[in-house]
């Protein structure tokens, strides 16, 4: 099941997604399902049952529009929180060989992760600006669970049981902002806050079957800036499952619904870990896609920050700038 | 003004304190004002100024109860987020020399912060437990503000605008926890999410004045636990204000209203800089009290987590296990 959140006049709506369809499900149902999506995953098991019983569907019908036609947020436009944790071994080791390092022996003890603000979150298509300060803008190709159902101390063994569904997730990152604030020895902070994207759509846990290979799945993962593909991984290689992330974010504290936990970035799949000699970073009008078989294609653009950015791009955020800002 | 929080049969509603009395916002002003703190809030100067009009109270009155009779919560339940910052270098220091490091210049250049988990928050009096894998427990003594009002780059001249009111703050803090994770490079997370806790009560910006020494206030801070003095600082110490913060914060970033900017530890404020060979680490049954000059005392006590701890405890959480655990 494909879910979205979407605009509706002055109110955000959660829909259904079938082919070319997007059903609003608190019209399609009278009111009996929610309008908001965390109000629907509070409900648990049987608020998807109820869609499941829907249908068919068809143009025209009570809350059907054309997905064409429909203003996508982010699926889940505020979560309650958000972690993102470290969990692919090839980021780990790239990102640390660019600095001299190697893995530190800790990170194979336990999934580690930070809080960013989740208050910041954009939807598909969304523009997105980096910090005006920052001339090291980059991309983070991330899958993200979402949990809905309550649950402390939860075994990896049961953690799928407190999954609701994935989502594709862009941890943009300021890399000159982050690497300075690091170095007093926390953070990232104030290089992740400023965006994170979710999206297209949500998937419910139970799509992911067909591509399970025992307890990972096979996903490939992809990143294009512009078109040119730049980061391809695949969900399977990841070290740490979300079962282990969710057994180590609830040890000792309570995970409610609508926290979303990010897995870190695939393998290659930033332009820290490819290097500014195999890309830029990021600059006004560059058009970002992330995509992972089975969660869709979530694309942005980047939006211009500084008045001078503002007075050289185009209104409709036309690429037209890119080639003018190598790094 | 002084806000709290309080529990009223399944609610938590806003109340007054006016001397030894509680007054029900909500009660006593007939649903004019809302039960919810945070509600309250997002109505901006206007609800303090009804708040300033009602009274004179007397027991008996509607709404009104025995302070000594109410169950306070944190002033702010759930906070819509917790930015924690390092801002007294004393703390910084007194931290990183521990460790054999000076601090870094890139500590000068802005003031950082890290999120922590705000859906673990806990009030006055509350239990606090530990994680069950941590030996080495610690108290964080810090002031933190509440945003009042949204806004966007707000400059540090407009940031006061910006807060509502201040109160004190426990980073509770599990430091072999945060040791290990942040050899890592990211966080702290797992070593602080458990318990912050808030209180006793929020104080409205306009109290602070008579403390003002230009853009800072003269404050004293002193932690005990089980009634030893260990830490004694003052809020008029802090290299960064929360103004500094508050434009940090707000860079590239929208702040909400119901946001909390915790200070960073004043110094001496822990154990962690007092060293155990002045106090071992805290263990249950412990009682921790943070003082701050015209903020009141937030007392907790630590409660057991594990199996054999719980064993030896009486129920009324006394403190019996304090001399049989020194570190």
């Amino acid at each position: 099941m494909k879910l979205v959140s979407f605009q509706k006049e002055n109110e955000v709506r959660t829909g259904l997604i079938q082919h070319d369809l997007v059903i609003d499900l608190y019209e399609a149902t009278d009111g009996k399902l929610p309008k908001d999506i965390l109000a629907l995953m509070g409900r648990g098991g049987g608020a998807l049952e109820t869609i499941a019983d829907l249908g068919p569907f068809s143009e025209g019908g009570k809350g059907v529009i054309l997905l064409e036609d429909a203003t996508l947020k982010a699926p889940i436009p505020i979560p309650v929180s958000i972690r993102d944790f470290y969990a692919f071994e090839e980021h780990v080791r790239t990102a640390r060989r660019k600095r001299g390092l190697d893995v530190v022996p800790e990170w194979y003890d336990v999934p580690v992760f930070y809080f960013t603000n989740h208050l910041a979150v954009k939807g598909p298509d969304e523009a997105v600006a980096g910090p005006a300060e920052s001339e090291w803008l980059d991309y983070e190709l991330e899958i993200a669970c979402v949990i809905g159902k309550e649950g402390r101390n939860i075994a990896k063994e049961d953690a799928e049981d407190h999954i609701f569904g994935y989502f594709i997730m862009n941890d943009w990152s300021a890399r000159d902002i982050q690497k300075h604030e690091m170095k007093v020895g926390l953070g990232p902070a104030k290089g992740k806050d400023f965006a994170t994207s979710f999206g297209p759509y949500l998937v419910t846990k139970d799509e992911l079957e067909t591509r399970r290979l025992g307890d990972r799945f096979d996903m490939k993962m992809t990143a294009k800036v512009n078109g040119k593909l730049l980061s391809e991984g695949n969900f399977k290689d990841i070290h740490y499952t979300f079962a282990d992330m969710i057994e180590r974010a609830s040890k000792d504290v309570t995970l409610y619904p609508g926290e979303v936990i990010g897995s870190g970035t695939v393998g290659t799949g930033c332009i820290l870990e490819l290097g500014t000699e195999t890309h830029r970073w990021l600059r006004a009008g560059d058009e970002v896609e992330l995509e992972i078989e089975g969660l869709g294609v979530l694309r942005n653009t980047v939006a211009g920050t500084r008045e001078e950015e503002k007075d050289v791009l185009p209104q409709n955020g036309e690429n037209t700038t890119q080639t003018s800002h190598h790094v």
